[in-house]
């Protein structure tokens, strides 16, 4: 049905782990608000208030915490 | 009483996961406001509102941890 | 002294632990406001919220983590 | 120095538990505002403001996972 | 470099770990506002506002939840 | 492509962790705003407002969480 875009949570490094991330925390965004014209007229307001861009980053931490635990935190 | 609607945690992949995530997060809400005439109506506010986007993106990656845990990841 | 409302975090079904997180969730509100008037009336201004009804999402979501691993994710 | 107020984190029951979460919750706000008359008149201000209500009991779910897991999840 | 202000996560009492997770939440706000004659200026803000005691235990207990598991949740 | 920004999550101590949670939660921000005029100019605003500050200690705290999981939390 829909197109893979998750197939897994596995990465080599922390960073590419961390991009998962980011891209996690997008995801859901794009699911609630499907219209890209609309993110992109949002886009703006949202990147010149320190608290939005706060929020951002706790997402992306939330969804860092269960990549780097999926890769056992690359500790090998 | 009620129906089945979550018989389980494991999926297949980390994509079904995630949209497992989504499906939790919607059902507290659902459970919150059971009018769905009064979901829809609130949809559109929410949608073109920023900081709405982003705690939506949150509340699902809480989700996406248990999940994930569930599944140990996925890594097998 | 108090009666017993939290015997177990033990549940037979994932939906089960669910709405166990929910009721966790809305103990915390009854301990916070116990007059069930006034919770009454802040019901619909709440339910009507898009961000409050994301915010409740998120509460259950954080208690179903709980509620999960204490299951063992209901994996067996 | 200061009175012990947190001898352990087990508890016998999971209700104990959850109790002893929202002492964990309160803690910290009286820490931060020691005055008990400046408390005594924000709480009817708190109590009536469901984004508060839900707030208090979310910080209440993120003790509970802890106290949680130092018991265990009480299942034996 | 700078001096050694986190020489452990291991405390001798759970009591003894929640001061470490006040201290761990107040340093990220030095290190955003190193000037602590504002931060003095914002406290009594702070102090009165339901919602930012709330915001201030909240993360006091998110950085408890790492002290505690740091400690084994101080078990034996 | 990128330049390598994250190499690994092992630090020596956990005041290095700590340092290592406050920068993942910059990386973020900075990949949300990348303009570091803008940035720049949105500090003073931010760090002059305490629930910003607290904010901001919040996502250093969920960081730090995976940071110190990583490191086993400098048990040994």
């Amino acid at each position: 049905m829909s197109e893979t875009w998750l197939p897994s949570l596995i990465t080599e490094t922390p960073q590419e782990g961390y991009e998962l991330a980011v891209k996690l925390a997008r995801k859901a965004v794009g699911m609630t608000q499907p219209d890209e014209e609309v993110r992109k007229l949002l886009r703006p307001v949202y990147a010149a208030n320190p608290d939005s861009l706060t929020f951002a980053s706790q997402v992306v931490a939330i969804n860092f915490q269960t990549v780097a635990a999926a890769n056992n935190y690359w500790r090998d």
